[in-house]
């Protein structure tokens, strides 16, 4: 039985391609906005700048029938399942991203490092694990 | 515009009872099953004994109207934003499990600890963050 995931905010960086975009934050991506809807802004209260934050994304560019792939899309690496890896390719291209808060501007979040694109939808944001 | 998730398995666990539930895995929680649907079982081909992974669950108890809430469900702390806590309740409610794989037979893969309880839903699993 599906269920049905909500965004609650998108995106917005300077990272606008996939192949653009390093394979995680800390190698080299910028920082990011990550701008929550109006209906949902009351969950952000007690969020702090300097707070270390997981954002939660839909990597809508995802294909969710692939179940093999080659870690960090290297053809030279063996071939293994998605679930022992990162990659967006995967039945649930749920994308986590380990920030910091660096501005706070009403409903807008200013994060760093992000390397999702810009327009990916935002589905959560919890304290880091 | 919503997006549709796809349970990939399910949680197997002596826990049946959100309240029973101690609120995250290092408190307590119990060693539970990872039930892979057969049809995903090829995702799992890489994970080792001993790795580290994140489980990603759908909160299916979870209330998703909850915009504010009191952390960890005590009524004399401030509320406060979800977005700013763990709780279940959320608009997406979307939980996430470290844990250590302690045993794999097949489709299966036993983890310690997990908060969840049985019958919750699983939509991913990734090398933990």
């Amino acid at each position: 039985m599906p269920y049905d995931i909500t965004p609650i905010g998108t995106i917005e960086s300077t990272l606008t391609e996939r192949a653009d975009a390093p394979r995680q934050g800390d190698e080299g991506a910028p920082d990011a906005w990550i701008v929550v809807d109006a209906s949902f802004a009351p969950a952000l209260d007690g969020i702090r700048l300097g707070d270390r934050l997981v954002i939660l994304t839909w990597l809508h560019l995802g294909q969710r029938d692939v179940l093999r792939t080659h870690a960090r899309n290297d053809n030279t690496r063996p071939e293994q399942g998605v679930f022992s890896t990162r990659s967006p390719d995967r039945p649930n291209p749920i994308g986590l991203h380990p920030v910091e808060v660096v501005e706070i501007a009403g409903n807008r979040l200013r994060v760093a490092p992000l390397e999702a694109i810009a327009g990916t939808p935002v589905v959560d944001i919890k304290p880091e694990l």
